[in-house]
């Protein structure tokens, strides 16, 4: 498994998935995964579909700047960093985000989100 | 063990440490540790501090704006998630960064860092 190529993937794929329909990211988190989204803690794939639909926007576009990871252990864990771009519709200009996500092997072979951190950078 | 007092202690340390004299922060790396500083990915303790202590700057200090910070599984690990300014002796104004750390514990009851990605925030 090539860790930059798996976050590669996943970034491409989460972030299209978040700018077209955000109920489709329920796929990416189990029972145990966590979402802190700007100070606000949601547990489990359900909850955090519910948080991220309930944002207080609807349409919105990711521009990812930088990706970069790590193995996160012997277990085949990825951690993905990213710095990005996100366009508000009916915003003039974007806002400047970071955000961190813990990637766990499935037994399917694929990856589930284990952890996802989300913070605005305010200027 | 509570994560939020793990991550908080760790931070003041972290930074703390790195501001007066960085060579100390090599105790807090291992040989499997990595850290990705603005892109270049640098393994091992004492690599990083190397890396660390050739930074094209001397005197900083680090004012952390936000920490957040989950369990990163089963293995009592956490994941903590920094943003802050970064001032650097000689310079006008701080540099927004955003830096993340895996934590493991140790069977000395303590923690290494496993994994470290250092972002500058450009505006």
């Amino acid at each position: 498994m090539d860790p930059d190529a798996v976050a590669k993937a996943f970034v491409e794929h989460y972030y299209r998935t978040f700018d077209s329909n955000r109920a489709d990211l329920g796929n990416l988190y189990q029972d145990g995964s966590m979402l802190t989204f700007e100070e606000a803690k949601t547990q489990g794939s359900q909850a955090i579909v519910a948080k991220l639909a309930g944002l207080p926007f609807q349409q919105c576009l990711h521009k990812v700047s930088t990706v970069d990871c790590q193995p996160s252990g012997p277990g085949g864990g990825v951690l993905v960093f990213v710095s990005g771009l996100l366009q508000l519709a009916g915003e003039q200009h974007p806002l400047k985000f970071s955000q961190m996500f813990h990637l766990i092997p499935t037994p399917q072979g694929s990856f589930y989100v284990l952890n996802d951190i989300f913070r605005l950078n305010y200027a």
